[in-house]
């Protein structure tokens, strides 16, 4: 786990589109979001209190948060400069950078020398086991999509909001690194090793009480043949109660597959929940998210209108409209 | 590539059982199978000529290949000594042991200074890509099964040997380590990470000749909780024109799973073929390899007449029976 709270670093970003991991911080965890550190030029913003180091640490941030993505994949003199300062104040450094922190010898020099950590959450931290497939008390929800970036984080964050503003028991599982630096944990799941990938998955997600919901973040899909093993191991490792199908309707074609088309939600559906009942012959899909920011929003309506009608289930932008629907029915299991 | 012809190592081997992979070789490439290597004590026996490293080495052999299980995960200083003694002779090494011969400090140190080369291959030697989806040419046959260990690799095997002789031009392609072992090449499914496992199957069945076939190995099942992923890859890496369903009907459960059953092979069928055909089309399902070693053999022919009937499929034993039928059921595509 990575210590919080975090000050976040916004670099020298070039737009605010850049500081994504930073933005989804602010939005998800604002509580860990002590403060923001930005460079000359700087042309991100998250609406948060400057800080000097000095100011982050005396408020009590934890971890340095490299909250944006770096020019041309190297991390570059100026930013060096700020991330041996940080060790040297005191605070760990976490990013999900491409290029490891601990690759760089300086960084990891100083942060021998001083005894702080350096989270690369790209990398598996932990020797995961092979999964057992043994039955986990607790809940557990998992958005699958017909298409890889079809919005399964924001689905599960937005659930997870509605559930614990309810004083429902709910925790939203990462399994990506923006995830990761959201919530301090989890599972970068794409670069765990094939045998132990549902292992991690069921590492991720242990025992828990009966009321309990964990909101797992969906990878890939099914039907996205790049990534369809990660997404099978989720569903697996995951023993899902309740899935939740996800969906872009905009699309021209599967996400960098142009001799793909995304499937219907129908096949989703189908295929999701029958690999889903091997590991849990009770799991349900419980509703549909559909991400609908390319659409008007009377078109919008109108689209999860006959979606709803057509797949009898409830279906909504949680992002958009609000997560209740979903919740109401997980809460209906 | 790993070097043949092959000098199998069969060690102080406690049976004939501990060296699989040297009787998978002497059974399959026959033609790399120079002659065995025993040390004091060893109880296995492939029936071949039985050389010193100097003869060996007089008869061609270039890699000396470690065909028999180690005890208790360590490399043996009797087996050492031997081992480095190879390289000295001028042989490369190639192991599928768990415990790297590239971890060993003094093998590595004599591989080095004479130039030889150490193959383990349960890792990867190769970055693979992500996968891209792109259609290629030449056709792919993947067998699937209901559970682990049903005799998929050994299906492709024997088909590959009745394709040969009938003068098909067929290639299996090896998906793990005893397969790797057998025909010199392949990829390390299990051991490769996440994002790039569909990509490692595609690069291992590149375009080809319009009427040439890849016999890739299959892993794990896509019934199966701890490896489905990996199969998951396989069927959207390897994107197979003819799925053979392998089975083995005396099991009481799950390979590893104790609460979790096989599933039909109506339902293999149905969800293999599903996702099958994301990736190719015009994939089907050829026929239906059954693993009849525990039935005798009057029981076992009632099994496979039930099962070509029920499922409207040739069905054998190809090991047991000869792969006559699955093969003339690919030659008709």
């Amino acid at each position: 786990m990575i210590d919080t709270p975090y000050l976040l670093f916004l670099g020298d970003a070039p737009d605010g589109l850049a500081a994504k991991v930073a933005q989804g911080i602010k939005d998800w965890r604002p509580e860990f979001a002590i403060g923001q550190y930005r460079m000359e030029g700087c042309k991100a913003d998250m609406g948060l209190a400057d800080m000097t180091l000095a100011e982050a640490k005396a408020a009590g941030a934890k971890t340095l948060v490299i909250g944006v993505a770096n020019r041309g994949g190297v991390i570059s003199p100026a930013w060096k400069k700020v991330l041996i300062e940080a060790l040297e104040a005191g605070f760990d450094l976490a990013s999900g950078l491409h290029n490891l922190l601990r690759d760089e010898a300086d960084l990891s020099a100083v942060a021998t020398a001083m005894g702080r950590s350096l989270h690369d959450v790209r990398v598996p931290s932990v020797q995961y086991p092979i999964a057992n497939g043994v039955k986990r008390s607790g809940k557990r929800c998992l958005a699958v999509g017909t298409d890889c970036s079809v919005g399964k984080m924001y689905t599960a964050l937005c659930m997870e909001r509605e559930m614990r503003a309810r004083g429902m028991n709910a925790d939203f599982r990462a399994t990506g690194q923006t995830g990761i630096l959201i919530t301090g944990g989890g599972v970068p799941l794409d670069a765990v090793i094939a045998d132990f990938m549902a292992g991690s998955v069921e590492y991720l997600s242990p025992d828990n009480d009966a009321d309990h919901w964990d909101l797992i973040e969906g990878q890939g899909s099914l039907f996205h043949v790049s990534y369809s093993g990660v997404t099978m191991a989720l569903i697996h490792g995951g023993q899902p109660d309740a899935l939740v199908l996800c969906h872009e309707p905009t699309r021209a074609h599967m996400r960098g597959l142009p001799d793909y088309q995304a499937p219907s939600l129908e096949a989703l559906r189908d295929v999701a929940l029958t690999m889903a009942r091997v590991a849990n012959p009770a799991c349900v899909v419980t509703g549909i998210s559909v991400n609908t920011q390319h659409m008007p929003e009377a078109e919008a309506l109108a689209y999860l209108a006959e979606v709803e009608t057509r797949m009898g289930l409830p279906a909504t932008d949680p992002f958009r409209f609000g997560a209740e629907k979903l919740v109401d029915a997980l809460d209906a299991i």
